[in-house]
Parts: structure tokens; sequence; C-alpha cells
């Protein structure tokens, strides 16, 4: 069994499911293996590094790869677009800042946008510039975001998607893990999943193994959203998104004294950028989310993505199978 | 239809539903109106008033309702714990401290034991004190909690307990406001939820009429975790624990000022008094949670669970016949 939506109809996917686009850590390898299991690989555009993104479309081989950017930063360098739209890429995916100078480019091109957003307003924003799909992205998930949960904001989103006549897709992002977290977003309205701590924990991702297994000793409860790490890699990113990390001695030094660590910056940068370089998890960004607590191993992503498949569809059809019962709502109706 | 759980089994339901039992706007009618259309109904113990939970067990008339305590004020007057065991509750739901010293007696009067919890230590401390059902509650929940997302938190939990080798039961908390929430819950491994929000806005719920309007008028955008309404009300919570209201001009001006809120504490504790007392949603808060953008009437408790119940039936049924394909997970196999 698979399951189809209008996601898979509509962008010609076999699965659901969309890598998301981790700055660093996605690059051709992570893109080609999901979309080669039938899901949508995006490649990380990252902060701008036009080498870089030339030599991992190359290492997508001929596979059919969408590509992310971080859309404040693709504002100052707006020629990498054309790069990947270039490449005749599935999809381009824009998160963190207004999509609107992109977005007749890439419809211009025949490619589906993609709109990760993190607020109504966001989501009101995506719906004018025409988005194919926009992804609701909960506070859960590892990496950048803002506040909302994914539990309200999917069905949220769904609701105003729906009140505008749109016939936009609806996808979640943020805390989706497994095939729990597949079917259950499926239940609050969402044509299919964004998944990224899941697919930074697989064997194709671009991460150092410390950081790998830092992750998988990590609970839920062990990350926290923090600026810290974004101050530290002199990354100018807009205050209203914050970095969901594993807790380390970094973020508990930091964390709430972010203006002890601009007063010694130049110490603490080079710092971070020396542990980045040696994969060194007590200072190193862990870039994982909430659902840390849901890996348990470092797989191939091809794998993570099918059983993510066949869990859903497990769970679906235990639900119905044993949970629904042929009784009246009211005894006696 | 309807959906029949281990919950439902065990605690002897009709429906996997359960109301949080809110503080101050949880009375007897409520807990009773819930419990009538086959769910669980809690009255809210509050902060330690006798009388008034000697009259609201009076109002839920011989309805099989249960009773919450708030445990850390529980701890400052335990007589109230026998109180409700005298009332012969259907359960006793406590939250926000150690359960320790009061899970003994409610085991001994063969009462269900209902835990919930924040984070895993608390879902460990839960299962150690022998917990029947431990509730999971997301940070996107109304009123007081703390920071994990529901999302993450129900099936790490559910995993936690079978690890354990535990047979305790799990729901869900924070964000469940409708059918889609409630079949989301499940599909995480939740054997029920914890509607809190939902039944703060029915018309049984003790509220202010204008506290309920501005709720109404609000999205989950609107909504912020804070302790400003604590500090005014001289509530002396842990501070791990904030509250989540509706934004207003007191959150806007105190949020993040909390030593100048403490400084002028006197004056703004007896405006904060007032404005409860007058029902003023520029200073009362507003306790909603993010769900807050799934709710637009306020309604009868019980028309409230029973749509619910036959929403989840409908999205449930919906998404098997829907989008389940009898096809190969990968082609060609």
């Amino acid at each position: 069994m698979r399951i189809a939506t209008r996601l898979t109809d509509r962008l010609r996917l076999r699965h659901p499911i969309i890598s998301a686009p981790m700055g660093f850590a996605a690059g051709g390898a992570l893109a080609g293996a999901v979309s080669t299991a039938g899901g949508l690989g995006l490649i990380g555009g990252g902060y701008g590094d036009s080498d870089w993104l030339a030599k991992e479309f190359k290492r997508s081989g001929n596979r059919p790869v969408g590509c992310g950017f971080i859309t404040w930063s693709l504002a100052r360098n707006p020629g990498l677009l054309d790069q990947a739209l270039d490449r005749n890429p599935r999809a381009i995916f824009l998160s963190f800042g207004d999509p609107e100078p992109f977005a007749s480019s890439v419809r211009a091109a025949g490619v589906p946008l993609i709109c990760q957003v993190q607020s109504l307003d966001d989501a009101r924003r995506a719906l004018d510039v025409g988005a194919d799909v926009v992804v609701a992205q909960g506070a859960e998930a590892g990496g950048h975001g803002e506040k909302r949960a994914t539990f309200t904001f999917v069905p949220e989103v769904v609701d105003l998607v729906r009140q505008r006549g749109s016939d936009a897709l609806v996808c979640a992002a943020g805390g989706v893990a497994d095939g729990r977290g597949l079917a259950a977003a499926l239940m609050l309205g969402a044509d299919g999943v964004v998944m990224g701590s899941r697919f930074w924990a697989s064997s194709e991702a671009l991460v150092h193994p410390n950081l790998h297994r830092s992750a998988l000793a990590a609970s839920g409860d062990d990350t926290v959203r923090t600026s810290v790490m974004d101050i530290a890699r002199r990354l100018d990113w807009p205050s209203r998104f914050t970095l969901r990390v594993r807790k380390n001695a970094f973020t508990e030094s930091w964390h709430g004294h972010e203006a002890d660590l601009l007063a010694d910056i130049g110490t603490q940068s080079s710092r971070y950028r020396d542990a980045w370089a040696n994969g060194d998890p007590a200072t190193a960004a862990v870039m994982v989310g909430e659902a840390a607590g849901l890996i348990h191993d470092i797989e191939p992503a091809g794998d993570i993505l099918l059983r993510t498949v066949s869990e859903a569809v497990a769970v679906l059809q235990n639900a119905t199978s044993r949970l629904l019962v042929d009784d009246p709502l009211t005894p006696g109706h």
C-alpha cells in the first residue's frame, strides 16, 4: 500500500514526503536519494555559495530534485535562483522572508513554487504570490523557525486556504519524523509533509558524525530555540526567526546572555568556527528538532522514507479497523 | 459511528474525550455536560477554595464527573483531595507538581489517577507513582503549560510508556479543538484527548462573556506564553510553568518587563483584579491556547464533544478510503 494525495498527484510523486532544504546538510546525495525513493528531495541553497550549489546539483545526478533557499539571503544574491532554475528543478522552496521578488520567475519557468510559512500573515502572502504549496512550519522543527506549533498551525492554514478559495496545497513541517507524524499531519488536513531532522539524521546528509551521534543521544526535551548560534556564525537573521538545536555547553553559556556574546564576538565566533570544523557537539550547532527523541539511528534516506510511509499506512489501517465502532454517537439513537 | 479506545474501555466512557479541569472556568455544569455527552468531565479544583469546590460538585448533580487539581497548590491544602474523593469522582487529575504525595490516597480509593505531564521526567514520575493515564501536554495549550509541542511530545511519551513495559494510557493535550485534532492525536499513539480551550469556549464554562468574545476574535498567532498574569494575580507558580493567553494591552505592556511589573505590583494587581471582575479583555487573562484560531462559536459542551467525534470519524474514514492506494511502496515490487 502507498498514500496518494493531491501533493503526489500534482507534483507527480509516489509518496507525499518532501525533504527539507537544510543549509549545509541537504546536498545532492540526500535530495537525490529522497527523489529516487519516490519523494521530493530538495537541495539546500543555504547562504548563497554558487560553487557549492553547482557541485551539489551535479551530485544529484539526473535525479528529479528541487532546490530551497533562505529567502532573505537569496534577496542579497538573486542570481542563485536563476542558477537553480537553469537546472530544471522539480520545485523551488522559499522560506524566511518575502517570496514576492522571486515568485514570478519561478512561475514563468513553469516550476512549482513551495512557500514555507511561520505565521498566518506569511501564509496570506504565500497565497498572494501564487504559491502552489504552502508549508506550515511549527516551532518544534529543527533549525530555523518561529513560534506556532504544528498541531494547531496546520489546520488553521488549511482553513485559511479554503476561505480564500485557493487550490494551493498545504504541507506540514516541524516534528514529523515517522509514520505516526505523517498520518497525524494528513488528519490535520495536510496534503503531505516536509521532514527535516529525520533526513538530517540520514547517511546521505552532509553532517559531521560527531554531531549525528550527539543528536541520537538527545530527547525532544534536550532541544532549545535560540539565536546564539546565528550570532556566533555572524549570520544576519531577522530577529523573529530562531534556531532549534540540541542544548549544549555553548547554548547553556550564552542563551539568555546574547549581549555578552556580542561583546565577545571576535573570540566566540572563531571558537565556534573551529568547533564546527572539528564537529565538536559541545559548541557547534546540532541542528535537530524536538523530533530528536523519535530518531534512534542514522539510516539511508530512502529507507527512512519508505518506512515512514509503511508505518503511516499501518497506523491508518489500524485506526479504522480497530477504533471505529459501528455504534451510534449517542445511545438510543 | 463512534471511536472506542483503551481509554473508553478502561474509564467506561462512550467517547475518548476529557475536558480539562480549568481553574475558575470548569465548574460542575461544564463537567456534567461533558460526562452526559459520553466524555469525562472534570471540575477544576483551582487554587483551593473548598466552598467553591463543594458548590460545583453539587451543580454537577449526580453526573459522573471527576476533579482536577494544580498539584503544587494542592500540596498547600491537601484536605481538598479528601473532599473530592468523598464525592466518589470518576477520576482525579493532577498537573503541575509532584503527584507522589497524593497518588496513594487516590489509588486506595479505587479512583483512576490521571497525571498531566510537560516533560519526559514528569512522565517518568507519573509512571513511578502508578498513574493510570499520562496526559502529554503541549505548549500550544491555553492556560498553564511548559515547552514541548504536542506533535512530538505525545509519541515520545507513548514510546516511553512502552519501553517501561507499563500499561498506562496516554492522552494528548494542547491544541486539540476539533475532529482533526482528535484523529491526529490517535495517529500519534494517544488513547484519547484532553480538550481545554474548546470547552472554555462553551456555554457552560464559567467565563465572562467579554472574554469569550475576545477569544473568538483571536487567531492562534494572537496568543502568547507569559508569566505576567500570574504575577498580577500574585500566584506563586513555579517558574517553569507559564500561562498561554490571548495577547492584550496588559501582556504587551509587561511581557518581557516582569521586574517592572513586580516593582509596581500593588497598583497593577488591583487593576488586574478589577479588570477580571469586569471582564475587561484588554487587561484580564483570556485563557485560550493556539487553538483559538480553530474556535468560532460559543456552543453547548455536549454539541462540541459530539461534533468532534463525528468529524474525527469522517476524517479517518476519508483518509483510508481516499488516500490509501493498493499499490506497492516501490514500483516493480
